[in-house]
């Protein structure tokens, strides 16, 4: 009898590489036998063994005949590590139970052929939904080559992001702005406009320990960014990427200098070719962005429908002013029937504020 | 044994007449002997008996002996009913279990030491806390003599409450709006600002069958409202109010031609004064007031600490629009330190949009 807990053991072992495995997949793998977890494991980092494997190498005992729940399909190619479905052959598995089918073109569907032909029981789509939701950064990028894109802000319960003056530090409570910095660590990159900069002069690392850094992004079609910001004066230690759009500057050569990476892009409108961007980054293996603002830059990507999810800290205060900033910008739509339409994943509190995570429901339309 | 369970029935009962018991507080009661209930009521509405009497002419046995839980402390004063100490010592009532004292000048304990100089054992503030979440209206009003003043906004993701081009209809979904509709039924009262009605042009009745129908009041300095408006056309049937504060237009005699009732008030920086407004409702006997925008109303009641509750019903959608109006506008709190604070009561979804409401923390030095 197969049984959901294991596959949920498997999910929740994937889920412990989160941030770390980018480009390749969270994955889980737990092995049965007699009822009983015999071996488990998950993949820790690109370049290092599959999930598959770790868990064929923590038995206790054989697994020959055993059952092995594995969240994605099993690899059969050759990639930086041998193929999986190789390892679950000479282990003698008798049944193999798989969440997601691997939509990479190399596997999809082949994995479980394999499997098959070689005499094992394979059962595919067993509590899919929850496999394909570790997965969505990954299934993203390898069918759009375009990364997966968050939105990301802290809004007062009046809807603002800073008070008439400007000022934003802080909205969100600590709890919040901790859980913050995990997604930091969860996306490989943080994309944010240039107004940011120049209001906020933010360092945009991640400051939990042993972290994958994000890579930093700005907007800045003028190349306004100051060389005695923060962004610039760490650019050595983290990797930094501006997006500019106008006639070259002289300051090219000094951002160089300070070890800022420069891609001059086609402009729309005076800004930056969001698209361009997104598809530079994506040739870049940038899988996923986590945008953290300003308005205008958080418009750009829902008018032109680039981007998937949006997280909001929701604090429990008021700021009022009829001319501070919302998260918002833009021209905005006209009509609320054009609005954009979200779809609520999962919400919880964090210590008085909450974190709200929805879906951007994406139109051809938009 | 006391037994909580009783005393969260008589909170049931009692909330079944919200909205109807103004300017009387909500009030059940329960009657057990035996550990069963034997008799059970609540107060309908004011003129009408009290709870204590409705649950003593329900027993379908005699209270004599028997444990009464009553929500909030029994009257010893002859009103337009009867003292309800008299109707418990006669019934043989061996045990009165109340959860709020009444604030009531007039009662104040002394209900409690009349039962007690009659033998009766008396337990007090048993489920205190949630009794009195009840009268949160009830308690305010009999206190400061001014109405409980609730705010109420429906706010899309991204913090607006209409598009750039002042569209609104509609952000909340059916399931919130037949909900906020229950909200003006339990108020006696609706505020709105001139601008609403000039941009929305509401009605602003309670459209849920039996209910009752708030009273209107149109925050209006200069006596803006056009006499063609739907305020205007239906005053004769709906009780309306406008609060003005510049000299007398000629419009004053078509107004009330109409049947709107004109308060001049105080003003100040052009506006009609909200504590003079507040005061004179209180006056008025209106012990309750649901303001439902806009932003410059919002921010006023917020600023002179008039507000008690909030209500948001926020949407999954975004409007986006850097001049899209938001909730809370005025000047605002220049540091986000001086920001209002709230506090979550309770939330719930509805259909896709979720309902938070919130305690506004009052301070004395706003």
């Amino acid at each position: 009898m197969l049984n959901e807990k294991y596959m949920k053991r498997a999910i929740f072992l994937a889920k412990k590489a989160l941030g770390y495995t980018s480009p390749n997949p969270l994955v889980g793998a737990v092995i049965v036998k007699n009822n009983k977890i015999i071996g488990e494991g998950y993949h820790h980092k690109a370049g290092e063994p599959h999930a598959e494997r770790m868990a064929l190498a923590d038995c206790k005992e054989s697994p020959k005949d055993a059952t092995i729940y594995v969240t994605l399909e099993p690899c059969c190619h050759q990639g930086r590590t041998p193929p999986c479905t190789d390892a679950i052959i000479e282990a003698g598995i008798q049944h193999v139970v798989i969440g997601s089918p691997d939509p990479n073109p190399l596997v999809k569907g082949k994995g479980v052929e394999i499997l098959r032909k070689s005499g094992i029981t394979v059962t595919e789509h067993f509590l899919k939904k929850e496999c394909d939701a570790v997965n969505d950064v990954f299934f993203h990028f390898i069918s759009t080559k375009m990364p997966y894109v968050a939105l990301k802000y802290a809004m007062t319960a009046d809807g603002k992001i800073a008070t008439t003056t400007g000022a934003s530090r802080w909205i969100s409570n600590e709890a919040s702005r901790l859980h913050a910095h995990s997604l930091r660590h969860q996306y490989s990159s943080i994309l944010v406009g240039i107004e940011t900069i120049l209001q906020d002069d933010p360092l945009l690392n991640c400051r939990i320990e042993n972290a994958t850094q994000p890579r930093r992004i700005i907007c800045d079609s003028r190349l306004r960014i100051p060389l005695e910001s923060q962004i610039c004066k760490t650019a050595k230690e983290y990797p930094t990427i501006i997006a500019y759009a106008n006639d070259p500057f002289e300051k090219e050569a000094a951002l160089e200098a300070l070890g800022l990476t420069l891609w001059r892009l086609p402009d729309e409108n005076e800004r930056v070719s969001l698209p361009s961007l997104m598809k530079k980054l994506g040739e870049n293996g940038v899988d996923s962005v986590l945008v953290e603002g300003g308005g205008t830059i958080h418009f750009g990507f829902l008018e032109q429908n680039l981007a998937q999810k949006l997280y909001i800290y929701f604090a429990p205060k008021i700021f009022g002013g009829k001319d501070a900033k919302t998260p918002v910008g833009g021209m905005g739509v006209l009509e609320p029937k054009d609005a954009f339409i979200l779809k609520l994943l999962h919400s919880q509190t964090l210590d008085g504020d909450i974190l709200l995570e929805y879906e951007i429901e994406t139109s051809s339309a938009k």
